[in-house]
């Protein structure tokens, strides 16, 4: 009788990592990009979207959204109006999204036919960092009247996540905001980090968020 | 000899809650009123108390204040310069303060003679609401670039509140928001609430939350 052989890792993922890696081969084999949007209350992280998905559409691309949030469904019901799959995952109370509700959420969309999946997380600054979900690229959202200090009182979720958008720059003129300050303390914890600054009011800076989407989508699918 | 007897509590005291119990006894004895100040990241908890210090010694009341943060001394720091006592708590990453570290905090302090004690929690609106600290009034701060949702989206912290402040609110009128829907969704919630609206920046509303204090603590004292 042959012996049956068990991989030994050399670090024993935790449940939640075990789980994000089972997402990340549901990702790759749909060639679906998984962007994951935080941001703390406010951030503009619902207003991104819905730009974002109103673009996309206009090039014909696919998208669908999951959103976390404590108790209500207000900003699935304000992306469902896109015409996309908008799921809304109520935690009950839970201050971050964990990689296991994604994956029951998972379950029921035809990943195949997308070529986008955004999942916007509880509106936190703090725990959502620690719980890979499983998202090709983590986006940071911060906004301007949140003040020039965030990054730096906000470190670990910088340092895990691979864009800071800087959100609401049309109120830049209207409140003490030192922006190099932002781009410098960010510079120090992840150089690798991609800024990007826009306004979901005004447009500005919409063009280049797209272009960088569509960057990730390229690299997602070469990979 | 006489039978030792053992206090069975119908409820369990979670270890927290224990330790904020003790916390509010050596306020009580010390006759310091004490205020949680929470938040999301940005909402101007910092700015408030710098108004607040300010106002407070130019009245001649004694304060000082814990400050929660993930990683930086920055508010502290800031809060420093009113010639207060600032004791920065660093939680190396958590999310909340708990009330044993706030506990450890005050062995170092002087309670007895001070008015007031403000305890800014780490900026979230999610985690510090299931944490009790032994304050005798907790105060949610929300400001006008947060969006008009956000009472409705965080409900648990507004539940577990004594106050509802809005803060920047000189930005009302550069942006979409509905004010009647923040004080409705939280009269819904909680209708016993104190609602307070102010700019730190303009200083309107500062003389209605100094009276506010100190009704607090006249009540405190009363008490």
């Amino acid at each position: 009788m042959p012996v049956r052989q068990v991989q030994v890792y050399e670090k024993i993922l935790k449940a939640n990592d075990y789980v994000a890696q089972q997402n990340r081969q549901l990702f790759d084999r749909a060639k679906v990009t998984v962007v994951g949007l935080l941001g703390g209350p406010g951030s503009g992280k619902t207003s991104l979207l819905e730009r974002t998905l109103e673009k996309l559409s206009g090039e014909g691309q696919k998208a669908a959204v999951l959103v976390g949030d404590l108790a209500t469904a207000r900003d699935a019901e304000r992306l469902g109006r896109f015409e996309v799959e908008a799921v809304q995952l109520t935690t009950g109370g839970a201050c971050h999204l964990e990689a296991q509700q994604v994956h029951e959420a998972l379950q029921g969309m035809d990943l195949e036919d997308l070529d986008f999946l955004f999942i916007e997380n509880v509106g936190n600054l703090v725990c959502p960092a620690s719980y890979d979900l499983g998202e090709h690229a983590r986006v940071v959202l911060l906004s301007v009247p949140e003040g020039d200090d965030k990054v730096a009182k906000y470190p670990s979720i910088v340092r895990r996540a691979q864009a800071l958008v800087l959100n609401k720059v049309d109120l830049l003129g209207a409140m003490d905001f030192d922006e190099e300050r932002v781009w410098n303390d960010a510079r120090a914890l992840n150089p690798d980090m991609r800024f990007l600054r826009l306004s979901c009011r005004t447009g500005e800076g919409l063009d280049a968020w797209l272009a960088y989407l569509d960057e990730l989508r390229t690299g997602a699918a070469s990979a």
